[in-house]
Formats: C-alpha cells, structure tokens, sequence
C-alpha cells in the first residue's frame, strides 16, 4: 500500500511565527503523499476577546455559540489556513487549504448531549475517501482545518485531533498511513515538566496507568485517546514535535501494542 | 468550446443573509460549468472598526496594512467563503472555497505605486489555468475569495472584480466564457438612482460618453472597466443582478462592440 504522512500541527506551533515556519519547513521536506491538519491555538482565543465573546469551555473543549463559530471560522479556515498554505506554496508545496465543507471532505453532526448544550460543535459522520484520495493522487498537499458542516448548510466546529484521527483512520483502508501528532513537546512526558523524561514508546497498559496516576492529564487525555483509537484501526501513530525530527528519523512517542 | 459561467456576487449581496442565500440559490440553477468569486462587502470594514483598526480608502481601493491584511483574510477566506460553501454544498453543488494561495490559482505581486504605499494590496501577475480547468473537469464548483499570494509566502489582497475579470481572461483560451457581475442593481444605469433606467446593452462608446457626463461614476468605473478589459478578450459579459435572472433567461447590462 501507498505511504501517506498525516501531520496535526498543534496550537502552541501555530502561535509562534518562527515555530510554525520551521514547523512547515520540516513538513516540506516529508517525502511522499502527505497531508496537514492544524487547530488555531490561542488566535481564536484572543479574537474572541478582542471582539468580546465569551468562549466558555467545557473538559477543554469549547462552547461554540453563533458568535465563536464565526469566529473560529475565520481564524481557522481563513488566517491561519491560507498562512500556511501561502508558506508551503513558497516551499514549493502544491498546497491546497480546505476545511471540511469544501469537496463535502468531512461530514458532521451537531452534538447531541443529555445535560450540555455545545452549541456549534460538530462530531465526524463521514470523511470524503474519494475527495482525499483524488487530491493525494493528484500529488496535492491538503491543509485541512478543523470546521466541519452538517451537509444542510451549517458550519461546525470540530476538535483538530479528532479530524486528524478520523482522516487516518478512514485513509487507512487504501493507505499506509502514519499519523503523527506534533506539538510542543518531545512526545508523552511520564514527567509532564520534565522533557527528558519522554516515553519512546506507550502501549495501552502503560497509558491506562499514567492516566491512573494523573502523569497523564488534561489535554494529553483526549490527544492520546484519539490517538489510540487511530492506532488500533492499523494506523502508525507517533506524538512528539515535528521540528525535533528530521528526515525519517521521527523521534517521538511511538505507539505500540501491548506485549 | 465548452462553456464556462463565472459568476462574482458583490458586497450588498453578502451582507445581507436572504440575498445572499437567494444568490445561492439562482447560482446552483446555473447549468454546465461555473465558479464564484466573492469580495467581502461590509463585514470587512465592520469587523476591522469591531478590532479598531484603521482601514482607509484611496480612490475605492482598501489600502490593506498588515492588520487589515487579517482581517480581510479571515472574513473572506474565512467566514465567507466556508459559509457560501456549506450554503452550496446544501443544495447538492460540488463547492471548493479557495483563495488565489490555494494550488497557487492566482499569483500576485504587491502594487508598485510611485506616490501611494497600497500596503499589502496585490496586481494579478498569472492565472493558473491548468488548476482552473482541473476542477472543472471533475465537476467541482470552485468559489474563490478575492485574496491572493506572492509565491514567497506573502498573502496580498486583491480587488474581487479583478480576480473574476483576469479568471474570466485566462480561461477564455480554452472555454467560451461568460462572465456575470451580479449585484445590488438590475445593470448599468442611465440615472443611478432609478433602476428602471438600467440598459440592455452597453458599448464603449455608449461608456465613455456616460462616464464623462457622470451617470456612471464611483465603484461603477472600474467595474465596468474591468467588465470592458474581459469583453475586449471574447468574454461575454452581464452586469446584473443574479436574483432577477431564471435560468438562461440572464436579464441585466450585456456588453457589446461598437456599432
């Protein structure tokens, strides 16, 4: 099967002019058919407290009301989204940047839950196969960010792990796919402030038990979930930091099975 | 030749929610081939005053400083785009919202001006036909906005009459072209303030003499020279208003050669 690099970049990247440029310059030099999902870090953040909307959070994850989507929108699909394709085009990468209402990539439904009202946030139904697998052939380079519609003319926010693990997951069937989750840290970290302490490998015991005694916390827990549910689907899945790797040497936390 | 419908929906069109979904509506009627390009009308200006930033104009041209450079970034690219694309998708088109950095569709350069600094305003430099002609060819519906990029990483801002006018050029060579104009008024008007003066035609001479005696005047002059500039290259061009056409029945200003 075909090789396919998913890369998500993180928020604390996107935030940084020099991290995001060097971010994108180590994605250039991935060989390969390849694809990149980014979220919009503190940006939308601090829009919406420029503009001032409330953006309340839940579990880390945001509320979105009518306001934040527009919000979001704007600097996920618009700002950040077309930064990053204008950057890798002058990398000499046919970037093409979408989110998931374009070409219908990535359907979704507005969440349903029993007591919280998330309001504008959706959850993947289906990822266009076809769409994708047409741009990849096509040697294409996706830039793909995290609002999603619902296929009757919403748009939706939609959590930037989750994207890239449900894209992984459903090009998996026609690809090798490795996935890999840059952020700002080396990998998982058994000590969270301590980034010598990174984990080369994690399998699911090890997880449960980090996650027991609370090394894993946060925003780690959904990441690394996603991540797991990515790796039981056959996907190579690696979390670390796109700019401490370089060529094929991706060093990172490699998942693996349970021995 | 095949023939190619390209359609650009004004500002007045995009502020106002029942139009624009209406635009949308009589653009999805629109058979065989087609593409939108939109400017971002108001929501610019009024998200720029939102964040206090200063936006001057010069003889109708935004000067575009870094600042503005995100904002109309964001809201056209952005909120705009995705909303058109989730409205289009809604109704069963194949919609793609990119900017001119996407697949480098429409490189640009920064303007050279001798005495005034446009900012980060940018001159079409190339139209890429062949990425152009790509999407036609699977059927998809491209909707672009009206930002574009140097090729070294730079996005630039660019007026969206001249994006539909330089598309509408470039694919010229290979499709029988027309372009359509759509805004707030029926066509051309004889007296600006009755849209029961608007003509069925127009030639350059019929222009000219208008333009001197200032029934035409404002925005109107370098739309209709952008109009003119497309009709001098066999494009066929309307200027009109979408929402009063049906089907082939394109009611609206036609542009012809002097008799």
């Amino acid at each position: 099967m075909k090789e396919l690099t998913l890369v998500k970049i993180g928020g604390n990247l996107i935030d940084d002019e020099r991290k995001l440029s060097a971010s994108l310059e180590a994605f250039s030099k991935i060989k390969g058919a390849k694809l990149l999902v980014h979220g919009g870090g503190k940006l939308a953040t601090d829009m919406a407290k420029q503009l001032g909307i409330e953006s309340p959070m839940i579990d880390g994850r945001r509320i979105t009301n009518a306001e934040t989507l527009k919000v979001v929108s704007m600097v996920y699909a618009g700002w950040i989204n077309k930064k990053i394709v204008a950057g890798l085009q002058a990398l000499n990468q046919k970037a093409i940047g979408l989110c998931g209402a374009d070409d219908n990539l990535i359907l979704a439904e507005k969440r349903q839950h029993a007591s919280i009202d998330y309001g504008f946030v959706g959850d993947v139904v289906a990822v266009n196969k076809q769409a994708v697998s047409d741009f990849i052939e096509q040697n294409k380079v996706l830039v793909l960010s995290a609002i999603t519609h619902d296929g009757k003319g919403q748009l939706l926010n939609t959590n930037a792990d989750t994207i890239a693990t449900e894209i992984a997951i459903a090009m998996s069937e026609n690809y090798q796919v490795k996935l890999i989750y840059s952020f700002e840290k080396p990998g998982v970290l058994t000590h969270p402030d301590d980034d010598a302490s990174f984990l080369k490998s994690l399998d699911l015991n090890l997880y449960k038990e980090m996650k027991e005694n609370g090394s894993i916390n946060k925003g780690m827990i959904p990441k690394t979930e996603n991540a797991f549910r990515a790796f039981n689907k056959g996907v190579d899945v690696l979390i670390g930091d796109l700019l401490r790797m370089s060529g094929d040497d991706y060093c990172g936390t490699e998942l693996t099975a349970c021995k």
